[in-house]
């Protein structure tokens, strides 16, 4: 009755966990929401009233232009036509999907990397292979083996403050493995959701301004720099790619949403942007220390993890594994605490057993202290059992 | 280097005429654009400030409950958790593309049918059998041969002041035609985005109201009524598929943008939106009314066609059939006149030479005639040569 792909649907235990984690008696280190009081104000008063008119699919010019204006600053060799407003960056994955993937299409990704990503590519019927991230970078010899034995199609990648294990591969790293990438025939999709949200400085130029002949797309977000709830996005593509992701986008929505496309131009090109910026920075900041002070205090002898120095997330490691989706199942249920359980985020969950994925934006710091404690009780209780 | 689908991807000719015909000094019948005059007001103005952060992805209570409640009564069996807001009603059609359709799945439209349906059905690989409308209607016995030879997974229906013929089926005709779609195990998609223009009378329920068996998604628009920048649209479906396009939508996009969800809501819950719609379909029927007289003026010699009693298109069948898309190029370019060609609304388009789609709602009702006349001067021009 369905598609043959339906039966690769998974169910997705981020909504099942969002759902349970709404009881306002638990304290959730599960989702990637942004602090509400980190949203801007939606100040839609001078609205443009013929953005109710159907649009380009593309996107309006002012918030184009801008997005390129952001890229070339940090380094990517692009120009306002090259940039595409997408309904949340998501959307990249869906149209990247189309663009690449028939059953069996080989892609390359890290291990551990983006979950919603692998649902997408999943879907599709990619046959994906991982690449161990190790000491926050990704090995550029073991990218090389992979991209030589499995030839992908494309190669995906999250090098700054990935999610979920935070790590922003250096300078250096980030050269080193857009040479291996230029020696393959593969395209690469470098996910850029969290360069904004640093904590100890910028992170290094985006992996796909070192390119010098693979084809590729960069994909951005608004959802955690400015108003998640507006579902704007972007994606930049090399002049090969670029027509059919649009004419995809065109077949999957039209174009995004025009109002939603002015505020994000409006607030981008606002003297007060860089303001804007920094109190998030500052306010995710101490949300990280007091993760980190917690972990100190109560996982030291439970767990390993690196200080990520941005994005939303800690990364930990048990020193005993155990499957972590059964871990949070018990620790709802009894410690009114959520995470994230790591398995899922390996194309193979059986190799991703034993890591947390700790959520650090959302939570207020005075109950972070609390809810990691319980939950190095509830591990050491288990452990002991 | 790409997927197998993107052989199918077909160039849009709505893109391309769209492109060309923004030149002020055409006059253009070729797309669906609204009357600017005729869209809300985009008064944002109390949106709530939570509507910042994510939503969920079935989308907001208050819009669901608005859309059941519009649903239930045009007599369609169903509760607001049947509902999915959607980035526009084309995301419905991406969506079932997903849900139903690998290489050499059999669909069955009606031929002409929704362009962009076509491509999104196509671009998935499915193999489209059209069952030719006939006077107005969709004969029962073609629709049951049709679903006896192939078996189509689903079959994709206008019912309703179609786009392009402008047919609308009646109640008799749509109760037949639901009985033999019970008696096919074939899950039913009612596509009904012009229910809400109609100039002479309401449509018949929809289709769907009468089934007693088939699973089906009816799905709706906001973008023909309210404002179709803010890409806001739905579907409704039976309880076996709703949760499979929920996760469907997730992979996609998340969910849709949450204020202009709310603006729609407001904007149906608001006692002026049946004197909106008034306004609306008062506006429109003097521009289907206009467009009536000049076809009366000019083409009586040159084509057959029937008074849409909806919709926002005049389909037209010359009397001495030539091939439309090679007739737009020399129009715009001789005459600054566009329109729409029927060929792309057949899956094969040899099927469709001859015919022509016209829009009213857009161009001035004084350009209307001017427009028409220039046209009717190039099709007799062209015979005589």
């Amino acid at each position: 009755m369905f598609s043959e792909r339906i039966e690769r649907l998974m169910g997705s235990l981020i909504r099942e966990i969002l759902a349970a984690a709404q009881r306002p008696e638990v304290i959730s280190f599960a989702g990637g929401l942004p602090q509400s009081s980190c949203l801007p104000k939606l100040d839609f008063s001078d609205v443009p009233q013929h953005l109710a008119q159907y649009g380009t699919t593309e996107g309006e010019p002012e918030l184009r232009e801008a997005i390129a204006r952001q890229a070339q600053a940090m380094g990517i060799p692009c120009s306002a036509d090259q940039v595409l407003v997408l309904t949340g960056s998501q959307q990249a994955i869906d149209l990247a999907s189309k663009l690449f993937i028939d059953p069996g299409t080989p892609l390359v990704t890290e291990g551990p990397t983006y979950l919603a990503a692998l649902q997408s590519f999943n879907l599709f019927g990619a046959k994906i292979t991982a690449v161990a991230q190790r000491d926050g970078r990704l090995p550029p010899a073991d990218l090389a083996a992979a991209l030589d034995s499995v030839k992908p199609r494309l190669t995906y990648l999250i090098p700054s403050f990935q999610n979920p294990s935070g790590a922003c591969y250096t300078e250096a790293n980030r050269r080193e493995l857009a040479e291996v990438l230029d020696a393959a025939s593969t395209v690469v999709f470098e996910d850029d959701p969290y360069r904004a949200l640093s904590y100890d400085g910028e992170a290094p130029a985006p992996l796909v301004s070192h390119l010098k002949k693979a084809s590729w797309i960069y994909a951005g977000s608004f959802s955690k720099t400015l108003a998640p709830g507006l579902r704007e996005g972007f994606l930049i593509a090399t002049p090969d790619l670029y027509p059919l992701l649009v004419k995809l986008k065109q077949s999957t929505d039209l174009h995004s949403n025009r109002p939603g496309q002015w505020f994000i131009a409006k607030a981008l090109n606002s003297p007060d942007y860089p303001v804007h910026l920094q109190r998030l920075r500052d306010t995710y900041r101490v949300g990280r220390d007091a993760m980190q002070a917690a972990l100190e205090k109560h996982f030291a002898d439970l767990a390993d993890w690196q200080v990520p120095h941005g994005g939303l997330f800690f990364w930990l490691t048990l020193k005993q594994a155990q499957d972590t989706r059964v871990l949070l199942k018990v620790a709802l249920e009894q410690e009114n605490v959520a995470f994230m359980p790591g398995e899922p985020f390996y194309p193979d969950p059986q190799q991703g057993i034993g890591h947390l994925r700790l959520n650090f934006s959302h939570a207020a710091p005075e109950r972070i202290d609390e809810g990691i404690a319980r939950l190095a009780a509830l591990i050491r209780q288990r452990q002991r059992a």
